[in-house]
Formats: C-alpha cells, sequence, structure tokens
C-alpha cells in the first residue's frame, strides 16, 4: 500500500483521547442524568456476564504517601486498564487525592483503541453503581437518601440515585458544614429537594436509603449500630481500603451484605472489620437471578463497595459508543506504524531532517 | 487561588505526551549514536541501584490472538509502567506485533509526569541494553557481530553495539534473503561494514559476538553448539517468552548465562529449556562487581535477555531528562484539576455550554 508520505501515520496508528475538558463536554452533549442512566445500563450489563471476565486483582505499588494501582480486565474482545492513585495529603498541596485515566484495547490486535481521562468517568461510574445496586436492593419505591459525607462524590450519587431510582429528597450531613453548603449549592436547581442537617441523626430521618461517603482514611464509625433503622438500604461507599471504614460491625451482623468481588472487598471494604468466612452476596449474582437481593420490608440490605475493574471498563466501553459521530476526541499519534513492520529502523531513518528535504 | 477561568486546568493538570512523530525527532536532535550511548549509562546506572527497585512480576491478559502487559516498577520517588502488546499474527494484517507505551509518576503525588510512545523507544532500550551488557561480557576489543534475523530490532543493535562498544563489522544473516538486504540498506553510510551471509555459519566466521533475534514463536535451534566456538559472547534476544527460543540446551551447559531477573527468565528466556535450578548470574551484580564477568579467553558468555521493566523505567527517565528545553512534546490535558478538591461537580457544572455563555 502506498502512502503520500513514507513517514506519516497510517489511522491505526492512532488512538483516540478524551481529554477533561472533551469529557466534561461529553457529559453536557449527552446530558448528566442521562449519561448516569446509560452508565448504569452498561455497569449492570457487565455485572449481567461478569463470569466471563479476567479478573486479576489491582496491581498496587505502595509508599508512604499513598498508592499507585493498575486494574485490568478483559471480556475476551476487549481489554481495559485504569491508573489510579490515593494519596489522602495531595488536598493540603491543592492536588486531587486520586487522579485516574483508563485506555481500552482490541484483543484480537493488542491495539489500543481508547486512551482517556477517567477522574471523572470515575466519579460518574461510582455514583451509577451505586444507584444501579440501590435498583436491585433499596425498598421499591425509595424516595429519601441520607447522604453522610459531602465532598467530591455526594453529587454525583444524589443525581444518579435520582436518574436511577426516582430519587426526590437528599439529607445533608458532614463534619465541615461547608461541605454541606457546597453540595447543597451544586444540587440547587437540579430537580431534587435538599435538606442540610446538623447531625448524621438529623439526616437519617425519615431515609429509606442511606449512602455514607466520607474521606479520612481510618477506621471511622459514621453509623453505628442504633442509628440504623429496619428496611433501610445501606450505601457504603467510603470504606475502600485497608484502614479505612465507615460502619459499626454491629450493623454488619444484622444487614445482609452484597458485595462486588469478594476477594477484593475482604481486604478494602467495610468487611474488612469481620471474619473471612463472613457470608456475602455477590451483586452479580442478583443481577441474573442466582441470589436472591431484597427479601422482606424489614430487612437491612448493604452495598459494601470499592470499586472494582469491571466497572471502569463499563465506563470506558460507554464512553466509547457515545463518542461515535462527536468530535469530542483528540487522536495521538501513539503507536508506531511503519510501512514494513520490520521496518522500524528505516522509519526513524526517513524521518531524519535532512531526509525530509 | 484565583485563575482567569474557573474551567481552564492548571498546569499540574496537564501531563507531557511524546508522540512517535516527537520521538523520531527527539532521536536525532540528540543522534542516534549519543542517544544510544546515553540511555545506556541510564540503564546501568538503574542497574547498579537494583536493589531499591520495586520488582512486581509483569501482569499478562492472555487470548488466543496474543498477550498485553502492563509492566510497572518503581525507584521509590519515580513510578514506571509500559503497556505492551504481542500479536505474531498482527504482522499478516500489515500491523506491528509489538506496540508499546510507557508512562512516569511521581510517587509522592501519584500524578503522572511522563505519557510517551514506547515501540520506537523499546528498540532503542533492547539493543542499548544488550550492548551495556556486551561491555561488561564480550571479549575485550571485540569488533566483528554476527547478526543472526535481520528483522526490526537488528539495524538497533549493530549501531548500539558500534556506539557503546566500537564495533566495526557486522555479518549479517536471515533465512529471509529480503531482510537481510533491507538491514544492509539501512546500515550503509552509518559507518561500519557489513556482510551479508548466505548461512548462519558464514555469518559467525571471525564473530566475537554473535547476536540471535528471530521472529517465529517456536522452540527453534538457531544456534547449534558446534556452530559456537570459544571466547564468543552470545547476546540472545529472541527466545522472549514461554515456547520461544533459539538456542540448543548445549550451548546453555557450556556457556555461563547472565540475566536480568531470574524469576522472569526462567519462565521466558533460553533458560526455560533449563531446570529450575540452573545456575545464572544476575548482571546487576556484574556492574556492582559482586559477581564476576568475563573470567578468561576461552569462556563463552551468554546474556539470555528477556526486557525487563527496569530498562522501560530508565529509558523513560532518560526520554524525560531529554526533552528538557526541547519542544518535543504536547501537553495532554488529562487530570482533573478543581480549584476545590471536594467540588469535582461545581467543575463540571461550570463546564456547561450555558455556563460559559
Amino acid at each position: 500500500m502506498t502512502k503520500p508520505s513514507s513517514i506519516a501515520p497510517s489511522p491505526l496508528a492512532y488512538v483516540p483521547f478524551v481529554s477533561v475538558d472533551n469529557m466534561m463536554k461529553l457529559v453536557h452533549h449527552v446530558g448528566i442524568e442521562r449519561f448516569l442512566r446509560e452508565l448504569a445500563d452498561y455497569v449492570e450489563a457487565d455485572f449481567r456476564r461478569w463470569e466471563l471476565f479476567d479478573k486479576t486483582p489491582r496491581v498496587a505499588s505502595h509508599s508512604a504517601e499513598g498508592v499507585i494501582e493498575l486494574m485490568p480486565t478483559s471480556d475476551g474482545e476487549v481489554y481495559g486498564f485504569k491508573y489510579v492513585n490515593g494519596h489522602p495529603k495531595n488536598t493540603k498541596e491543592g492536588l486531587q487525592t486520586v487522579t485516574a485515566f483508563g485506555l481500552l484495547a482490541d484483543v484480537g490486535t493488542g491495539y489500543p483503541v481508547l486512551l482517556s481521562e477517567m477522574t471523572i468517568l470515575t466519579a460518574l461510574r461510582t455514583a451509577a453503581t451505586s444507584a444501579m445496586a440501590a435498583r436491585h436492593l433499596a425498598p421499591r419505591g425509595a424516595k429519601t437518601m441520607a447522604m453522610i459525607g459531602n465532598g467530591a462524590q455526594s453529587e454525583f450519587q444524589t443525581l444518579a440515585m435520582k436518574a436511577i431510582i426516582g430519587l426526590e429528597h437528599v439529607r445533608l450531613y458532614d463534619i465541615d458544614p461547608a461541605a454541606t453548603a457546597k453540595c447543597a449549592a451544586n444540587l440547587r436547581g437540579l430537580g431534587i429537594s435538599v435538606t442540610s442537617c446538623a447531625s448524621p441523626e438529623e439526616a437519617m430521618e425519615g431515609a429509606e436509603i442511606i449512602t455514607t461517603c466520607t474521606a479520612d482514611k481510618q477506621n471511622a464509625t459514621i453509623l453505628t449500630d442504633n442509628m440504623v433503622g429496619a428496611g433501610v438500604h445501606i450505601n457504603a461507599i467510603g470504606g475502600d481500603c485497608p484502614g479505612k471504614t465507615e460502619l459499626h460491625r454491629d450493623i454488619l451482623t444484622r444487614a445482609d451484605v452484597f458485595v462486588e468481588y469478594p476477594p477484593q472487598t475482604r481486604i478494602e471494604g467495610e468487611i474488612q472489620q469481620m471474619p473471612e468466612d463472613f457470608e456475602v452476596t455477590e451483586l452479580w449474582q442478583v443481577i441474573t437471578g442466582a441470589r436472591p437481593g431484597r427479601r422482606s420490608e424489614s430487612q437491612i440490605t448493604l452495598f459494601d463497595s470499592v470499586g472494582f475493574a469491571i466497572e471502569d471498563f463499563s465506563a470506558l466501553r460507554y464512553v466509547r459508543d457515545r463518542l461515535e459521530g462527536t468530535a469530542l476526541f483528540e487522536q495521538l499519534d501513539m503507536l508506531a506504524d511503519p510501512d514494513d513492520p520490520r521496518d522500524l529502523f528505516g522509519m526513524l531513518q526517513r524521518a531524519r531532517p535532512e531526509a525530509a528535504a
């Protein structure tokens, strides 16, 4: 095949890249609630075919300051991984605690087919996954959620619950009233009624769903046993790494606990407080109908969410499909593509400044 | 800190990206031989401090068509990983068998600091590592190399041996004469005398170094025992994954074998043919002086090279340093950077098309 110039890369050599700016444009192009709804459907579809995924534990590189992780997975046709860091002290220097990006590749050729920012996308997929789980576990017709912890994830959680299960009211609480004020201001005009509360107890009044999403890396007790009434669904987001939990263990013994991937949740989730053989149900089995979800009005259900590679995979898959027909990506010249695969050196030599003359 | 626009990312949100085009420009800006020499020094410097690296085995995702691997490492201050695929059948569809890219990140903050193409860079680092090993293991004053296998790596190997140990002659052989012709043409005018040979035996006449770098994925016997004379250094590049070897096992028993990282080489290298406890020397120990390299003129030394994550790390580190003061990179808007880390949602909302008006 003749090319106009021997050093111009072929279309195959380009990898579509979604920047932070384009990700925000894509979200608004689709509409944030529709984005969350469709994303939840992609996540649910991948949970439904859970068994065929290649499930590698995340590959973590720990340091005194934090952790850098690679989270790969594959469905046999598409391979994906996410790079994500967690550095709690970053906030003090005006940096993000967590940044992320991700990649999809074609399993058949090994060629990358999408590179994307994933800081915003992870916030969206975490919320979409929570709401998708609530669709299966929360009391039918739940309208009110207590949102304990009003940080970066709180608005996404609230809006996903509105978009996916029809939530109407959110009751906010944070130990820092400024965080509550920020969250309330951000939710204004989005079609959800917001009540700012002075205590966790006040936030939980009348709530059918309790979402915990606080930031401190410690074994905290955001919820004690006597605060949790019969019949609620607890969506526990913040207990997501070793040494970081939010719930008193007595709640775990009263609740039916649902998890993403037990080997990971036993290390990172709320159930790290419990014995190795503590009984849990895998969420994907509820979705396929293999195991029951909510069985009674008085049952306490608990989604002990830590975030799993398949959710990132679903999110990248959704973004890739949604990008089609838009101009919301750049083409990165990331793959060397000589005319003759054996002639990489010739390609390099033809790129000499003298050779171009 | 006030910013001119609340949605413009801060400089910290940008990740320098080296495209294929810019990598080629950088190589020519530095000069290819100087690039190889300096790169070999970076690799050697990292081998010298081998023990402080975080050495994770590569994380592989296998399929019927090939493999996709992530190769992470860290020196405690900088973290790096390479994405690399291996798909032998790609060539038939006009695609590369191997493509790669890599990333460096700051361990203290977890923020990525460099994203780079690594198809070309891997070819350079593989050759630089071979020549660096030859500097420690080949007969002193070696001037002639037999180059068996004249594919994509062959010119890089030859030029690195010239730049780093002063090689003067190369004797080429490939089962496909077209590959030999391509290699000879590419090496013309680069200050090395080239002899094209009709058999491996002819290629080895007078050679003090034998480099094997063939492509077929099978247990092949490119070299048999009677072909290898006393005193040579064998630089075995092509035996680099399970089921792919190039040397007859009798050669391995006669030679002193030097490897990068034994747990990986025992699976991927020539020594996969040998028992688990087959004696090898780690190259980094030769470099630090802890173990002897070449001890006599009649000794056969063998560098059983499979490529290790630390070499990619060194290469990325070198590129990062070399980029300084050039314009040979783009700035990717890959990291979300809200003014207030807790206000990711507010950043997203301010990016609404209506909000800009």
